[in-house]
C-alpha cells in the first residue's frame, strides 16, 4: 500500500506508539508484543498491529516486536530519525514555556527562534533565545529553511501570525490558542487544547 | 450497552465532536451531518455514527444530527454539563499560562487555585489568583473538593506532586512536564505532549 494513503487517523497513532517504545526502552527493555502496547495506551493489539502493518513486517508471529528497531522504522516514517527547527511565535508565558521546554530532546525537534511583536520584549532573552521582532517573522523563517511553527500569541492574533508563517514557507503549526485558524489544504494544523484531555477524564468522574 | 463497556478509544473521540460542534454553533449552524463531521476532524463518517450509536439514536438517516442537541447529549455522556474546578500546580511559565488561559470557558472547566513551593512566587498574584503554598496542597484540595488538577513543575517533582493531590482526592491529572507519571487504576492521567502533536505532521513533510 503506498504511504498516500494511509488514513490520517493511523498516522495520528504512530506517535503514540513511539513515545511508548521509547520509554521502553528507557526502561533498558529490548522486546514487546502489542499485546503490551495495547496495554499502556488503551488500544487493541489488533489495532496495533494492523497499523504497523500497513508499513511492513515489523515483528514475528510469537517473537514480538525488538523495540530498538521498531522505534527506528516509526522515526523514519515519522520523518523525525533527523531533527526539526521549530519556531516559537509569542513570547508570554506559554511561548516562554515552549523556549524553556525540555521534552523536545530525543523527539525530533528543537526550538530554534522566538518571536514578538511587543517591543519591550523584543531583544530580551528567554533562556539562549533572543526574542525577535515578529515583524520581520516571514522573512526571517524563509531564510532559515524553517517548516515547523508554534503559535503562542493571544486569540486575536493567532490568525494574522499562522498567514505570516505560511507566507515565510511553514507547513506545519501547533497552535495553542484557543481559537480556530483557516489554512490552506497543503497545511498541516494541530491544536494544543487541554480541555480535550480534561474532558477525556470527566467521563470516568461521577 | 452498558457505559462502562465503551472502548476509552471511542471515549477520546467525543471531546472532538463535542469541539467540532460547538464551532459549528458558533457560526450559527443548527444541523450537520456525519459526514461533515468526519471531513472536518479526518475521521470517517461510519466511524462518526458507530461511535455515536453507542449511546443512543442522536440523528435519523437522512435528516443529519441537531447541533444544540448533540452537544447537550455529548456534553451529559462525558459530565461536562456542569462547571469542575480545577487546580494548577507549579507557577512557572506553563502555570501562569494555565491561570490566565482564556479556553476554558464553555468547556467544563475553571481554574480556581494554582500553587507552588517556590516562597519568591507563594502569596504573589497572577490574574486574579493568589499563588498558594504547596506544603498545604493535599489539606486545601480535599477541603474544597477539588477532583482535578494540572501538573505544570518541572519533571524530577512531577511524581511527588501526583502523589499529594491524589492524596488530597483528585481523580484526574493533566500533566504538562516531560515525564511519565505513576498513578493507581482509579487515577485518570493525561499528557500535554507537544512532540506527539508535531510528529503527526512531520509525516506529511518533505
Amino acid at each position: 500500500m503506498s504511504e498516500n494513503k494511509i488514513p490520517d487517523i493511523v498516522i495520528g497513532r504512530l506517535p503514540l506508539y513511539l513515545r511508548s517504545l521509547q520509554r521502553m526502552q528507557q526502561e533498558n527493555r529490548i522486546i514487546t508484543s502489542s499485546q503490551e502496547l495495547g496495554e499502556r495506551l488503551g488500544i487493541s493489539a489488533a489495532q496495533i498491529r494492523k497499523d504497523l502493518s500497513l508499513f511492513g513486517e515489523f515483528g514475528k508471529q510469537g517473537t514480538g516486536y525488538n523495540i530498538p528497531y521498531l522505534i527506528e522504522k516509526i522515526q523514519q516514517i515519522l520523518h523525525v530519525d533527523r531533527v526539526w527547527d521549530v519556531v516559537v511565535v509569542g513570547a508570554g508565558d506559554i511561548g516562554s514555556g515552549l523556549a524553556r521546554y525540555q521534552g523536545f530532546s530525543n523527539r525530533g525537534f528543537r526550538v530554534a527562534m522566538i518571536f514578538d511583536r511587543d517591543p519591550l520584549k523584543i531583544g530580551a532573552k528567554i533562556g539562549n533565545f533572543i526574542i525577535q521582532d515578529s515583524h520581520n517573522l516571514s522573512e526571517t523563517i524563509r531564510k532559515a529553511g524553517i517548516k515547523i511553527a508554534m503559535i503562542a500569541v493571544p486569540s486575536s492574533e493567532a490568525q494574522t501570525v499562522a498567514n505570516q508563517l505560511i507566507k515565510g514557507g511553514v507547513r506545519a503549526i501547533l497552535n495553542y490558542a484557543p481559537i480556530s485558524i483557516s489554512v490552506p489544504p497543503h497545511i498541516q494544523i494541530q491544536y494544543i487544547d487541554p480541555s480535550i484531555h480534561l474532558q477525556r477524564m470527566t467521563y470516568y468522574l461521577e
